[in-house]
């Protein structure tokens, strides 16, 4: 048998805590609410099937040849205009790279950033992959505190006052994941003041901000910057399918054009017959109307969530009540080890992911995740009395 | 004007010499043999639309949702029995990763086992994206001496004595980009046998193999492969559609898991809809059919380009008569830099990529590599005039 002598930016054996968790939950006894997947119900198969078919007789053999590292233009078109209307994120067709899923935004910001031994500030707690990435590049990682309104921007003015060399502060500020939390408008116009004073990139972070189903619309961090110190990216794999990987970057130029290298280092280019199939689509569909029937059907399971929380979960758990997105985030008192409670509560047939990951310092004991787009309601209202019943039992 | 901090891995400013030429050459006045596209008239266009259609039929909500990282399992199936076929590899599902195109496993073998300052020995010249890929990564490099078949396995022995920590040979043994040259079968159990012997990991790379015109086939270095230090990766890119970006890697299962980890850092999964479709394409056509329709078409071009040579070089210039692939390779004697030449060449419309980038040390002078897989025969026969009485000039 070989040994294989693996680089040191390969995670260890038995390091992948989340695939084991994920795996556990997989079993068909189990209700799940441990994923982040969409509703897979609502995906716009015929409609996708449609543009495709479009996408073969326009475009038949540009979507087949290799194609443009920066992406297919009518497609990068296309996302400045979305950015535009949604976000007031405004740019030319030279500020927008295309990318295999947002998770290649990530990857890409990572290898052109972070050196061995640099600085990302991360909320606490953050979304795990982006940990896993920017872990592989070497950083190091300074968390900063978070409320119910996210990132605390006092708290991100003494850590980069802490670390003058930090390169870069990552962010999600609509319904982030793990917790479901939003950062107002007056935080993110700091947010972006900070980053040019402090001279620091912020990469904000936005898969979730469309699937809106209470309250209002809050400013991106990207529409407060001046100088280029925001990197905006999106995705529409919340919006139309992840299957499809179908990410974005919106940012400087001279941002765009480095990671456009990388990216011909990575994997050439994005899938050209997914990018001509989503021009089509958005050509001949209502997108807007499609995010809005999302959002409702989304809106109903948070809050079957919400209520399974209040019947049957213990006294003096906490818990988010998200304006949108796809998660919410539970905190039970008095738990000390939340894999423990994850076991105990996987024979009560329910999962949920522990918050442990998605701490790149300390974890909160007794916090976890819970996904609401990806479980029917009947599963909703069964799983929530399944968990209360295991909690009831595990703070006993 | 923000002053952005890259990290080491980004090329500096004005390094990408290759977009240079590409972009000279997309003149529409210019006859561009610098490419490295296949003959998008040969596409399945029809018959993938159909596979596409019988995808969203079969899988559409699978094909929306989120995947495996590893790929849709029966397009690992597929790649397995394909594999078996072709090249007398074997393996089960463990073994086997798709990737987001071929450059993808160059990508993640680079993150997995190159740690800054380890030893990569490559052909002389290779593969330019793989050596930008390993550089990435802070491979240092060891040019291995070549011949008309390939690497020469007593030089390869050299350097593994002198380098007994190298990581990784590189190879590409059928119709070599950038020479059109293919290892014969005895250096290949040779270079098996070293690498089992030396402790090293060989990256057998081979996206052209199946496009052979003339010749008889040669048995892959992972066929004599007895412990695991060779991986495999191959592509549908030259037999199918680039544009699609379906690669993969068969190898040891504990080597596909590490990789995989990082894949799901480097984009979570290969597009679905992509790999249900070529699933779709492979039940229900010749693809050995369709495979000879290319290779026939390349094989005559080839032939024309090679009449070009004969007809209208200088006399002196060697040159490679591949028996299958995309390229062959022009050496010029008595040219010092290779770059003035390409000026000299586009003065007559007629573009190649000059050698240089594709040597890890000292570049050849005079050395330059021609495609002849995608121009037609009769801008073929006009470009190799034009280059032949440019080079008549360049020499006189």
């Amino acid at each position: 048998m070989t040994e294989f002598k693996f680089s040191k930016r390969v995670p260890a054996d038995g390091t992948d805590a989340v695939g084991a968790i994920l795996k556990a939950a997989a079993d068909p006894r189990i209700i799940s609410f441990a994923g982040g997947l969409p509703a897979p119900e609502l995906f716009p198969v015929k409609e996708m099937q449609a543009a495709v078919d479009l996408a073969f007789e326009e475009h038949g053999q540009e979507a087949m040849q290799y194609g443009a590292a920066k992406g297919v233009t009518a497609l990068r078109e296309q996302i400045l205009k979305h950015v535009k209307e949604k976000e007031n994120v405004t740019g030319e067709l030279e500020n927008v790279l295309v990318t295999t899923g947002s998770e290649q935004v990530l990857d890409l910001v990572g290898k052109a950033f972070v050196n061995p031994g640099d600085t990302v500030l991360v909320e606490q707690p953050t979304y795990l992959c982006a940990l896993d990435v920017f872990k592989s590049y070497g950083a190091d990682f300074v968390s900063v505190a978070t409320d119910d309104d996210g990132m605390k921007m006092d708290a991100l003015e003494a850590a980069l006052k802490a670390n003058p060399t930090a390169k870069l502060v990552y962010t999600v500020p609509n319904f982030q994941n793990p917790t479901g939390r939003t950062m107002p408008a007056d935080r993110r116009q700091q947010l972006a003041e900070l980053a040019a004073k402090y001279d620091v990139l912020v990469l904000e972070d936005n898969p979730y901000g469309e699937i809106r189903f209470a309250g209002q619309h809050v400013p991106a961090v990207k529409s407060f910057d001046k100088d280029g110190h925001v990197l905006y990216m999106s995705t529409f794999s919340k919006t139309l399918a992840p299957g499809f990987r179908l990410g974005w970057l919106v940012a400087d130029a001279k941002v765009v054009d480095k990671l456009t290298v990388l990216k011909q280092s990575a994997d050439l280019h994005t899938d050209n017959l997914a990018q001509y199939a989503v021009v089509e689509f958005l050509a001949h569909n209502d997108l807007d109307a499609h995010v809005k029937e999302i959002s409702a059907l989304y809106g109903k399971r948070k809050a079957l969530m919400v209520e399974g929380i209040k019947e049957y979960f213990p006294a003096g758990v906490k818990y988010t009540d998200p304006e949108g997105g796809m998660f919410l985030w539970v905190e039970v008192p008095g738990v000390k080890d939340t894999v423990e409670l994850f076991k105990q509560c996987l024979e009560h047939n329910v999962a949920f992911v522990p918050g442990d990951p998605f701490f790149a310092g300390q974890p909160q004991p007794g916090a976890f995740r819970l996904n609401y787009s990806n479980a029917e309601e009947d599963k909703i209202k069964a799983g929530m009395k399944q968990l209360g019943e295991a909690l009831q039992e595990a703070v006993k």
